[in-house]
C-alpha cells in the first residue's frame, strides 16, 4: 500500500463497467443471450470480401463514410448531412453524451432499458436521471422532466415493448434536451421515429446493422437527425471510426434490404409461435416488438434456476441478478430448431 | 435567430475539429500526404478474408480481442493483461484522456507534434499544456512540469525526430501524471520504449498497424503498460470496439512480422536516398527516424507555393498553413518510383 494519489480518474475508479452478454465456446450451444440474428447476412457480403483489394488497406478509410451515408440517407429520405456513421451504435450513444452533456449535465433513460446508458453517464461522471416505468412498462414520463440527453429505447430492451409514437412525439416536443431514440430493434417492429428526428431539432434516431441485418460482428451503427446535432457528433468522433472493410460490407448489406426483411419475417413468425408455446406452459410473456422475449417463468420456478438449468442443457439465455430484473429471462428468438431445443430443455428441466 | 440555449456542449461548439489529411480521388496521384505505407499488407490478409465464414458476422466479436492481445503480449514480452486493443490508435489516445484526466485536469504534449492532442483536450474542455520544442526540436522538457496526461510522440510527428531514451526515461520517472508514448512510427526507428511502459507505473506505449504493417484502412491500435492503467482504459471502452474482421486480419498481420520488416527496410533505404536528393537541391531536411520527412524548401521558395505546385502536378504532400509549421512540408516516403515522380515534379516546378 502507498499514498500516491491515483492517476486514474475518480469516476473510472468507481465504475461498474458494462458487462456484455457471454460469448462462450460450448460445442452445440444454442445461443439465445445477446439478441443476435440466427440467420446469416446477405451473401453479397461474401462477394464484397472476395472483391476487396487488400492493397487498398494500406490507405486510410474515407473519414466521412460517404458511400454508407448516401445509402442511409436514401433509406431515411434525407440528406447525407443528416446521417452520422458509427463504429457500432454504442459509439453513437457515447458520442451523444460527449456532444450534448456538459460536465454538470445529466443523462436520462427509462428503467428498465439498455444497461449501457447509466454506465456511459458514470464514465463521464455526470448525473443519472432514470425514469421508472416499472412494473407495467406503460408510458409514464413525468411532466417537466429534464435532462441534457435522454435515451429512449424503442422498441425497449430488455422488455421488447413498443412505445406509442404519439407519446414519443409529445415527449420530444416538450423536452428541453436532446432525445436519442435508440431503435436497435426497430426493423423488427416495422416502425421508426426517423420522421421525428428529421422534423424536430432536438431528436436523433440511432440504428444498427447488428440485429436485423445480421452484422453484430461488423460494428456499424448510425444516427439520423438535424444537421446541427449530426454535425456536433461528427466533429468529435475519431477521424477514421469506420474502417474500409466495414464500410464496404455495410454498403452491400444496405443494398439488399429484401434479405434483411425476409429474415425479420421469419424471426417474427418464430417469435409468435414461441410466445404461444411459453404462455401455454404457464409463462408470463410480454408482447414483443423485437427479436427477443421478456418472460417470467410460472409460479414456483425462479428465473435464475431456469437460467442455470438451461445453461446445463447447452441453451444460453440472458439473466440479470439484479433487483426486479432477476424475476425475468430475456430470450433471443433463434431459428425454429433452436427454439425447439429451448422448449425441450425447459420441459426436461421442469420434469427433474 | 432565436434565443433557445444551444443543446450542444460549449466545448464542442467552440471546437476546431481535427482535420485528417486529404484522401482525394485524382487519377495517377502520387499520394505522399498521410504517411501511409506504399507497400501492401501481408498476403496472409487475403487468405484470412477468403477463409472468413460470413455466417459468423451475425455474432458479436470477442469483446476482449483475445487472439490479438495474445499476439501483442508475445511481441512485447508481457501478459495479455498489459495490452489494450483499440479501433485505431486514435481511440486509444482519446481513452487515455477519459481514463486519466479529471474534468479540471490537463493534457500535455510537445509542440510541434500530432495535431490531434489539443483537439482531444478541447473536446473534453480540459486545459492544454503544450511544451515548446521549437525551433531545433531538442529535448527541453521543463523541470517540475505537470499535467494529468502527457502525450510524447516518439519518433515525433511531423518532425520525424527520435527523442533519446534516457531523456524519455528521466522525464517519465519524474512526471506525476500518465505519460503516453505515441509510437506510431517506432517500427521505422527500430527502437521502442515498451520496456519503460512495462516497468514504470505511469507509462503507456501506443502502437498501430496503420503505418509499418500497411493497415491504415483497418483501424487497429494498441496500448502496452501496467495492468492498472490498461484496466482503467479497458473499463471505459466501447464493449465491442474491434470488429470480427479487424481482429482476424490483425492476427494475420502480427503473424507475419518479416513482411512488415522487409517493407520497413525498403522504405528506410528510399528515405535515405530522398534525404540526400533533397539536400542536394538545397532543401533543409530534418534527420528522420520515420517513413516521412520534415523538409524546408531552399531560400526563395515558400513551402505553400511548393505544395500547390506539386499538387498541380498530381503529387500530394502535407502542408499546414499555421504559424511556424507553414515553412515546412511533411513528405511521406513512397516507393522509389513515387519518390522519382516527386523529384521530377519539384524540378519541373522550380524551372517554371
Amino acid at each position: 500500500m502507498n499514498n500516491t494519489p491515483s492517476r486514474i480518474r475518480a469516476s473510472v475508479r468507481a465504475l461498474h463497467p458494462y458487462v456484455p452478454g457471454e460469448q462462450p465456446k460450448i460445442p452445440g450451444l444454442v445461443k439465445l443471450n445477446t439478441n443476435e440474428n440466427p440467420y446469416p447476412p446477405t451473401p453479397a457480403v461474401r462477394s464484397v470480401l472476395d472483391g476487396l483489394c487488400i492493397d487498398d488497406l494500406r490507405r486510410y478509410p474515407d473519414p466521412d463514410a460517404t458511400g454508407v451515408r448516401e445509402r442511409l440517407a436514401a433509406l431515411h429520405g434525407c440528406d447525407a448531412g443528416n446521417v452520422f456513421v458509427a463504429n457500432g451504435s454504442d459509439e453513437a450513444l457515447r458520442l451523444c453524451i460527449d456532444a450534448f452533456c456538459e460536465p454538470d449535465g445529466s443523462v436520462g433513460y427509462v428503467e428498465p432499458s439498455y444497461s449501457l446508458y447509466p454506465v456511459l453517464a458514470d464514465i463521464r461522471g455526470v448525473e443519472r436521471r432514470p425514469v421508472d416505468f416499472w412494473p407495467d412498462l406503460a408510458w409514464r414520463m413525468p411532466r417537466n422532466y429534464a435532462a441534457s440527453v435522454f435515451f429512449l429505447t424503442n422498441p425497449n430492451a430488455p422488455t421488447g415493448t413498443l412505445f406509442a409514437k404519439d407519446d414519443v412525439r409529445r415527449f420530444c416536443e416538450d423536452f428541453p434536451g436532446v432525445v436519442v431514440i435508440d431503435e436497435a430493434y426497430a426493423d423488427f417492429a416495422g416502425v421508426s421515429c426517423d420522421d421525428l428526428a428529421l422534423s424536430l431539432p432536438n431528436v436523433l434516431v440511432c440504428r444498427t446493422l447488428s440485429k436485423a441485418y445480421s452484422l453484430a460482428g461488423l460494428r456499424l451503427g448510425w444516427l439520423v437527425g438535424s444537421a446541427e446535432l449530426i454535425g456536433a457528433v461528427t466533429a468529435i468522433k475519431d477521424s477514421y471510426n469506420a474502417d474500409r472493410i466495414a464500410q464496404a460490407v455495410a454498403c452491400a448489406a444496405l443494398d439488399d434490404p429484401e434479405w434483411m426483411r425476409a429474415n425479420v419475417a421469419r424471426i417474427r413468425a418464430t417469435r409468435d409461435r414461441l410466445v404461444a408455446d411459453l404462455r401455454g406452459r404457464g409463462w408470463s410473456v410480454t408482447d414483443s416488438a423485437t427479436n427477443f422475449l421478456w418472460a417470467r417463468p410460472p409460479a414456483g420456478f425462479s428465473a435464475g434456476d431456469v437460467f442455470r438449468a438451461l445453461r446445463e442443457r447447452a441453451v444460453l439465455v440472458r439473466h440479470w441478478d439484479a433487483p426486479r430484473l432477476r424475476d425475468f429471462l430475456r430470450i433471443t428468438v433463434g431459428t425454429d430448431a433452436e427454439v425447439a431445443r429451448l422448449l425441450t430443455a425447459l420441459d426436461d428441466a421442469a420434469s427433474v
